[in-house]
């Protein structure tokens, strides 16, 4: 057990529409948690849509150097509203906020799923839902492999590539299984082996070789539109799933609806060899309809912030953020606006 | 207008598992809304996991040519417990289903998604839920393009290459049009271009071309994630759904969760330009583990024969049993046995 870290050098990434709103409440949380016990600084970086219409910049190269030297990333969201035609559609999706789980090795891309008690599921009989999705972050139809030929013509062939390879599939595969190792112990890989067999039998062989070393680790397999059915029927069998990139972000968008939707669920993109900052962001986008009015629950960036202080090995702040957020959920009742739910939580971890 | 045919020839393929069982209730219903008005011609075909476990046949080149002969296919479901070793994971689906899929240009996979009245859904208020996925059915990634570089070597490198061509999108694209225009007049796209950029790009510049020649039908977008979001949060938002093969698989079998379970869910596989003939089949699997129990569900196979009397011109028989099957599961209560659930809408149609 090394010690934990007295100091902390975070860069803050507020983004667009929401995104500075709930990161406000976070660095709120985190600067009352971390307290006099470590020193906390924080560096904001204006990115983002609104930033490249202001400037035509996504994420330059020196931007990206400057955000390697922090011990982590603290993200907003970033994206402009679906009508704004003056952002080209996926640009800053691909170019920031892809470029950086690419740039910085995010190969783990995990996103807890839990249903608060208190929080109304939109499944009749939800059961006990806890479970961690580890979606793998750096392969997959993600490496913007593909083109077009003839486009624009009747001919046109349009293709996409998913690249998957040994080292890539099994680092995340082996972190799914320890996570497993030190949860209820069962782990489900979900992907699509019958029809897409190349890379279903590199995922599923490197399970089956990864799975010697967990002997208490019990696994599973299910196809995507199985686990569909699952995520629905009967949430609550799930401990850990892992999964690649496209398969990952569907499903855990499903999974942040049963358990009560995207403003509770946050996620983390984990460079596990620490080679680089690891970046905590919420599951949600830039929500740009409600962005500015206070509408917008701060919790999945709060719960977010709570998944950075415990990648960077402080557990104890980590678990009183989470105790504090299940604590407010519970005693919720009516509307609050942002920095009320973001004051509440401070209160309570101060 | 063209009279209603007076002779059917169809070729059934009740395959493994429950599929024989449920396959010989769709027949029932078949033979007995036809009555005395339509020469019903039934040709059985033996295939699927026992098949070839027996003869090392998975579809021959010659069956392919008969099958070609009749005027549609009835199929049950195909594959073998996921636990038998005997046969290689993903042959059959591959070598026979897929196989005939590709063969015969079923470039429209149709699957209703309807929350008949009486049927629980697991969500807690889901609302008036119809509308019909239009889910391609002959590109995409489920081409089999892909393959294996250093494989079993620490330096594997699996790929899956997703086909996309404008001849592919712009067929089912029109044909969800028209669906949408002889419905609500809806159409959702579902994909997930800002990361599938190049098909993503295809199929909304697609969609966009041939909205011009509907100015009846309001059409929208939404990436596959938060398809799935509204799938449990929102179902009745959807009328017409049309999307690619993969996210197709995935969205059908979450609409068939929501809407009660896939032992209702109906499909078929259309060719629409009538080259070749359609075929229709449960959403369902063989479901190996309650086979030849009578336990299983007949009613997604006695609907999808209904879908197989509509596209050969036969709407009324088609509407009675949609309308019979209506009214059995509103009276249902309590277990029956299979062959109990096709005599009854046997009953009701005769
Ligand atoms: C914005 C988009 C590129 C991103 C993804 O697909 O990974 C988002 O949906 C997510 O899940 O973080
Ligand atoms: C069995 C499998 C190949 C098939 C598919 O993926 O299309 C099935 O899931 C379906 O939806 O009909």
């Amino acid at each position: 057990m090394t010690a934990p870290p007295s100091h902390l050098d975070i860069a803050v990434i507020p983004g667009d529409g929401i995104g500075p709103e709930v990161t406000r409440e976070a660095v709120k949380v985190l600067r009352a948690v971390t307290g006099a016990d470590v020193e906390l600084h924080l560096t904001d970086y204006e990115l983002g849509a609104d930033h490249w219409l202001a400037t035509g910049e996504t994420l330059p190269d020196t931007t990206l150097e400057q955000l390697r030297s922090h011990d982590a990333i603290l993200f907003g969201a970033v994206g402009a509203a679906p009508g704004d035609t003056r952002v080209p559609s996926g640009l800053i999706e691909r170019e920031f906020l892809l470029k950086l789980r690419f740039s910085l090795d995010h190969f783990v891309n995990l996103r807890p799923s839990r249903l608060y008690s208190g929080v109304p599921s939109p499944l009749a009989a939800p059961g006990d839902i806890d479970f961690v999705v580890v979606r793998e972050g750096t392969e997959g139809p993600y490496t913007g492999n593909g083109g077009t030929l003839r486009g624009g013509t009747p001919h046109e062939v349009a293709t996409e590539v998913s690249l998957n390879t040994a080292h890539g599939v099994e680092r995340v595969v082996r972190d799914a299984f320890m996570r497993a190792a030190a949860r209820r112990g069962r782990l489900t890989l979900v992907h699509k082996h019958n029809v897409l067999v190349y890379a279903g039998h590199l995922w599923r062989r490197t399970v089956e070789a990864v799975a010697v070393e967990f002997p208490d680790v019990t696994h599973d397999y299910l196809h995507v539109d199985a686990a569909m059915i699952f995520l629905v029927t009967d949430p609550s069998r799930f401990d850990v799933i892992v999964t690649d990139n496209l398969f990952g972000d569907i499903v855990t968008d499903l999974a942040a609806a049963v358990t009560g939707g995207i403003g509770l669920a946050a996620s983390a993109n984990l460079n596990m060899d620490r080679t680089a900052p690891s970046m905590f962001e919420p599951v949600h986008g830039s929500a740009p309809d409600i962005a500015g009015q206070q509408l917008a629950d701060p919790t999945a960036s709060i719960l977010s912030a709570a998944l950075l202080l415990r990648h960077l090995g402080l557990q104890d702040p980590a678990t009183r953020i989470e105790r504090a957020v299940e604590e407010d959920i519970a005693a919720r009742s009516g509307r609050r606006s942002t920095a009320a739910v973001g004051d509440a939580i401070t209160a309570m971890v101060s």
